[in-house]
């Protein structure tokens, strides 16, 4: 423990870690010692740069707050979040794909009945959204619970309007006892996730654009079924191609289609994974 | 860029940073995200591992302000500090080695003239502390400019003090014509890193103890010569071989002798590394 040089302090480090007593704490902490050491190493990181990661780690900090969250930002940005659920929510053929979480859930977001229009005002062209919540075996899954969220048609979510007092483009639904639910809302647009901040600075100077394709945020849940956290993306959108947060799937592009009236509708069926009672 | 799964994703964040103009910042977030990656599958990160480290990086950030840095203590307990001054301070044999800066010190500290009593009031038994700055070859350099800071007899910087409006315990001095500085202020002891922040409870969940053997910070300057940030510690202080920050170097220990009176000497030459002139 005395004269570590940069051959042998990992070693040290990882021996500071003998004594956790939860061993994967103890695997997780020698991992990200190992790789963080390995990174510093490999680029041979100056002193300058160690302290601009601080600095830039400082910043993320101190814009983050109830209403954004830029280290999520981050983890997406670094592709981070979406191996993370690429990782874990493997579901077999045919069941509906995972992709990421993002910053925008609202825990507590206001419970709609069927049919009603969640928009609660938000700006954006009507759409009407519909379909069925199924098992993998085809049948209807009744009275699974919806959580959606999703931009306005400015690209902001009702949590980065300074000062908007209710919920808007976001709530809980519960499908019926066929398993079908339907909602109104708005039009789904391309936006740029929140660039003002650090990650934006990066994003800036590494010459990537803050774009995602437009998209609806759905969490699917019913008792007996693994939870399905994903989005339904629309078709043609921009950047479907070059999502800023690494997050398209094909299985989860769906059309908008145009109306006589003008408004939209949109048609998705999610068919959730079940999972062995416990 | 679409279904990207565990086995591509990597590659696919690594082709987003194609058009970085800055090579240096390119080959930094290319390595950046394959360790991270690499971390992330080595040990198969669970999605709620993974937001524990969001909030863990949350609260880092939360805790940091003009006088606390918790990203720094956090790079000083996983050894990314010491390892990066281990890859950038090489110095011939002779010169006096490097360590650690540490989150506590601060720019523009009070400069005082030599002999004078850098305590300022802060608690603890005195010391008076002198030597010369050198050169590799051992003359003399004349008017270093020495910055000192260090914690006082309760294991607290001047910095941990809530509402403390003056320095103490820290400041500036220059050595004189003949490379010769003294000064007065208190002895070290050990003191324990700040432990009421997720730093903290990160090493308590690992078993690790938050505590630095007692040491003086210091960092001298004069041109034409590579700066030094360096730590003199205290011979036979505990922790000396379990430093929480990996900084200790036998070289740097160094004797504080008791005098007749109570108060103590301390006695340190500094080496400095020549270096070509621009
Ligand atoms: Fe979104
Ligand atoms: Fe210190």
């Amino acid at each position: 423990m005395r004269n570590l040089n940069q051959d042998n302090i990992t070693q040290a480090v990882i021996a500071s870690f003998a004594e956790t007593e939860n061993p994967r704490l103890k695997e997780i902490m020698i991992s990200l010692v190992q790789h963080l050491h390995a990174f510093a190493r490999d680029v041979k990181l100056t002193e300058g740069e160690w302290f601009q990661g601080i600095e830039f780690l400082t910043r993320c900090g101190h814009i983050t707050d109830e209403r954004r969250q830029e280290f999520i930002l981050l983890s997406d940005v670094l592709g981070l979040s979406m191996l993370t659920v690429a990782m874990n929510q493997q579901r077999p053929k045919g069941c509906t794909e995972a992709t990421v979480f993002g910053p925008f859930h609202v825990k507590d977001a206001p419970h709609y009945e069927l049919g009603a229009d969640i928009a609660n005002g938000a700006k954006g062209t009507p759409c009407l959204v519909r379909g069925r919540v199924l098992s993998a075996d085809g049948k209807a899954i009744p009275h699974a619970h919806l959580d959606v969220w999703q931009s306005d048609e400015d690209g902001l979510y009702d949590v980065q309007h300074e000062g908007l007092a209710q919920a808007q483009a976001r709530g809980t639904l519960n499908a019926d006892a066929l398993g079908q639910y339907h909602f109104r809302s708005i039009v789904a647009v391309p936006y740029a996730i929140p660039h003002d901040g650090p990650v934006g600075a990066m994003l800036q100077a590494t010459g990537r654009h803050p774009w995602r394709p437009a998209h609806l945020h759905f969490k699917v849940e019913a008792p007996g079924y693994q939870p399905l956290i994903t989005h339904v993306f629309r078709n043609q959108s921009e950047y479907l191609d070059s999502d800023a947060v690494f997050g398209v799937r094909q299985s989860l592009i769906c059309d908008w289609v145009a109306q006589a009236d003008g408004s939209y509708l949109l048609e998705y069926d999610f068919v959730l994974n079940p999972v062995a009672q416990g």
